[in-house]
C-alpha cells in the first residue's frame, strides 16, 4: 500500500459501502450478505470479500453513515436545551434509517463484540453528555436532580427508544415533556 | 393431512424448532437459516423448507417459546404490585434469551409484516394492561395519575428497555422505583 490508495479501490469501496446501506435500510441485517452486496453493487464476490472479510464489520461500518449526534453543546437555559435535544431524538427515531440503525445495533451486539462495542461506546457518549449538561444545570440553579445521574439517559431517552421501535407510534410534546421532568425537578419555567 | 399427524411430521417439527430456538439465542436471527437449522438438527434442507417455507417465519415461531407475562392479574395495593412487575420485567431483560427475543423483535418488525404484527400484539397487550391496572389504581385512591394513559407503558418500561438492551446494565431498585413514580402521584406507600 502506497499512502494515495488506488482510486479503483476507493471507489469499489464506496460502491460496497452504498450498496450495504440500502440493502440494510431496504431489508434489514440479514439482507447484508457478500452475495447480495456483490449483486447490487454490480461488483465480483471476490472484491467484496477483499474489502471486508466479515459482513458484520461491513454492517458495523454501513451504519456510521447515519450520525447520533445527540446533548453536544449543552446551554443555558437547560430546560428548554433538553427539551429540544429530546424533540429532536424523537424525530430522528421515526426515521426508517435511525430506527433500523438503532434496533440493529441492539440486536447484533448480543453475538458481535465489534458491533458491542460500538453499542457501548454510544450508550457512554450520550450518558456522560446527559449528565455534564444536568450538572450544569442543578450549578445554574435551574434543576434540583432525583436519583443516580447515571439513571438519567435511562429516564429520560428510554420512553422515546420504546415509543419509536416496540410501540412503533410518534412522541407528542407532551411524552417528551414528561421525560425532561423524569431527571429531576426543575425550577426554571 | 388427517386429524392425527404423522407421528414423524411432528419430531421433525420440533427438531427444527428447537435447533431455530438455539441458533438464534448462540448466533443470533442472521444464523436462523436452513442451512444450518438442517445442519444443527441433521434434517435434511428439503424437510426443513417444507415445514417452513420462509426462514422469518420460522424465526417467529421459534421465539414464541420464550414467553412475555408482564402485567397480568394486577390486585391492591397496586404500587408494590406494580414495583414487582417492573422487577420481574428488569430480571427478565437481563437474561439473553429475553433480550434476544425482545431486540430481534424490534428490529425484524421493520421489515417483516408477520413480526411486525407480534410487536404490535406485544405492545398493545402491555399498554392495555397497564392503563387497567392504573385506571383501578386511580378508583381505589392509590394513585393521581399524570398526563395520558396511553403513555404509560413508555414511561414505565423504556428506561428498563433502554438500560438491558442500549446501555447493557442491570436495573437497581432505584432505577424501577423511578419507574413507578413516572406513572403518576402515589397516595400509598
Amino acid at each position: 500500500m502506497t499512502d494515495e490508495p488506488d482510486p479503483r479501490f476507493l471507489r469499489s469501496r464506496q460502491a460496497i459501502l452504498d450498496a450495504a446501506r440500502e440493502l440494510l435500510l431496504a431489508h434489514g441485517p440479514v439482507a447484508v450478505t457478500h452475495q447480495r452486496i456483490a449483486e447490487h453493487a454490480g461488483i465480483g464476490r471476490a472484491t467484496v470479500y477483499r474489502h471486508w472479510p466479515q459482513p458484520e464489520q461491513l454492517l458495523a461500518e454501513a451504519m456510521t453513515t447515519v450520525p447520533l449526534p445527540f446533548f453536544e453543546s449543552p446551554a443555558a437555559p437547560f430546560r428548554p436545551w433538553l427539551t429540544g435535544e429530546l424533540t429532536s431524538l424523537a424525530r430522528q427515531l421515526e426515521l426508517d434509517a435511525v430506527r433500523a440503525v438503532a434496533t440493529t445495533l441492539a440486536n447484533a451486539a448480543l453475538w458481535n463484540p465489534g458491533m458491542d462495542a460500538r453499542r457501548a461506546g454510544f450508550a457512554a457518549a450520550v450518558s456522560q453528555r446527559l449528565a455534564s449538561a444536568l450538572t450544569e444545570a442543578e450549578r445554574a440553579g435551574e434543576l434540583s436532580l432525583r436519583g443516580e445521574l447515571s439513571d438519567a439517559a435511562a429516564l429520560a431517552i428510554g420512553p422515546l427508544y420504546y415509543r419509536a421501535t416496540i410501540e412503533r407510534a410518534p412522541a407528542d410534546a407532551a411524552l417528551i415533556e414528561r421525560c425532561v421532568a423524569a431527571v429531576g425537578v426543575w425550577t426554571s419555567p
